[in-house]
């Protein structure tokens, strides 16, 4: 089950020419010196520079590279709120395979858009729950290999390499913090942290609407949730599954819940300090530091992962307003 | 009067502890190669993410530590819509110097703010002209030097640094573009640029409202102009002067014009393919190779000046709406 250092060098290596070793930036200004305290010292991992502007690149690209020769010419699908569906699409177009993704009719146009320019054929589904059944039938019938947009041991492979170059980007950081939605990323980058650097904490942040991880790790098995209500669309998962969150209990050291106030928040703070126009999970971890994890990591060196952003300028503005969103959350 | 490459090596080294070698980030994705052809290579110089949020804390620093132990004791001011008086105080506070910087009433309260955080008194002029008056002013009554906000050979090696760094981080560049407010930054890189890639073609572009740059090339001697009408108020220098116009005259190979829309529209690619929020000077550049430079510039390897961003969320998000400014282009 836990992935060995070996493992994840060899999956930075095969991705290396495809993917972006993402750049690391200091936070510096009066106002985080004001929010964290001057002696905090705060990274910002930029992996919304990735390819197709999240971490999701890694993982998708390399399931595809793991495919057989068959499998590779029957083609790939998933089901995505927009972020895994563009990042299939891209690995897809790497690697010469065919993509065809399911997508919510909620999705940002942005996204779809950014589908269909990276080559897959995009079709739409009106719940999650009709989402995953298209894509199922698209599996059987079409013979495509579903790749699942956080579940599995190859994705968490893919999203170490996030983990392992901070930890060498960042030589003695005290903590990093890592967005969940369902848990790959924070299942790759906490395996590969604690190999690097055994004394680095990992703290893993959640919207108080998609907490599945929180009540995974209190009830110590994987767990659906009722609902998902959060301006994060990115991090909006209904469930945990095996792989990620064993991962997760074994290397995270703690979990924190942040609400979309918190994030828009966030949003705004990392617009003036940070100078990035961010969609709400990639301002998830600054709002963990900036509320719950603030006195803890107090004049810490601290890694925020700024997991990705795919917004419209639209989306993005009214975000960062000072509006209420109910029409937004009404619709989530 | 032009700049030496063992002068600019020695200004960076001077400068290294201080402020940030900023990184390059290339621009990749469908909306990208949509844009400029999928032939043409483009790199971002994320001189945003420099101390004071652009360029001109390296200018400012290395006038500030050129001053003899008398004049440190004395002090130092300027005048500025913002950024170089938050540049002016960083250096100030960096070398342990007081600062007293004159500031427009209209100034955007986020800059006023910082230039205080970073430990300057902030006094406020009504019009350009009053604010140039008060600087010389307190520069005669309180012994302060008057730091310029873009003229002089030694703001000409602090920001031929970002030339520097940008031709070692990307070898074989075709080309770079450079906004030009009163031509500074561009005087400084252009002279780097030509010292060390020889081949590279050099492009400033100044809004259609303040283009001075544009009327001293076209007269042969730095230019005024009446009125300064533009949403860049970073680059609305209202006349051109004789060091920084020759560095530019002899080191530049063209210059444009962009429009304030094509400014706003580059803050929402910027936005949308870079994740980056930026004030409309630091979308110039890529306002340039959206437009005038499109054709001329297919197939190169292009480096785009990010020269910065100081901007609260609320006029980030006015504009990008996409709404007209008639208020806005009225206050300016």
């Amino acid at each position: 089950m836990a992935l060995t250092l070996d493992e994840i060098r060899t999956a930075v290596g095969r991705l290396a020419t495809h993917v972006v070793r993402t750049p690391v930036h200091r936070l510096q200004s009066p106002e985080v010196d004001d929010a964290f305290g001057a002696t905090t010292e705060t990274w910002l991992k930029l992996e919304l520079f990735q390819r197709t502007g999240t971490f999701k690149a890694r993982g998708a690209l390399l399931n595809v590279l793991a495919l057989s020769e068959d499998a590779r010419k029957r083609g790939v699908t998933a089901v995505s709120a927009g972020n895994h569906a563009a990042a299939v699409a891209f690995a897809a177009a790497s690697a010469g395979v065919s993509a065809k993704v399911v997508m919510f009719a909620s999705a940002n146009p942005m996204r779809v858009q950014l589908c269909r320019s990276l080559g897959a054929e995009v079709v739409f589904a009106e719940t999650a729950h009709a989402g995953f059944e298209l894509a199922a039938r698209l599996a059987e019938q079409e013979g495509r290999t579903l790749i699942h947009p956080f579940e599995g041991r190859t994705t968490a492979l893919g999203t170490a390499g996030v983990g392992l170059e901070l930890c060498e980007q960042i030589p003695g950081l005290d903590a990093v913090i890592v967005p969940i939605g369902g848990g790959g990323l924070c299942a790759g980058i906490s395996s590969a942290v604690k190999l690097l650097a055994p004394n680095c904490e990992v703290f893993g942040v959640e919207p108080e609407g998609a907490d599945t991880m929180h009540r995974s790790f209190a009830a110590g098995e994987p767990q659906a949730i009722e609902r998902v209500a959060t301006i994060a669309d990115s991090l909006g998962a209904p469930y945990a599954l095996p792989i990620s969150f064993e991962l997760c209990r074994r290397n995270v050291d703690g979990l924190v819940r942040i609400s979309d106030d918190q994030m828009r928040s966030a949003m705004r703070f990392l617009l003036r300090n940070a100078k990035l126009a961010v969609e709400p999970a990639g301002a998830a971890a600054t709002a963990a530091l900036l509320g719950p994890l603030k006195q803890r990591l107090q004049g810490k060196r601290v890694g925020l992962i700024v997991c990705g952003s795919n917004i419209d300028s639209a989306t993005y503005a009214r975000l960062i307003g000072d509006q209420p969103l109910q029409p937004l959350l009404a619709a989530s």
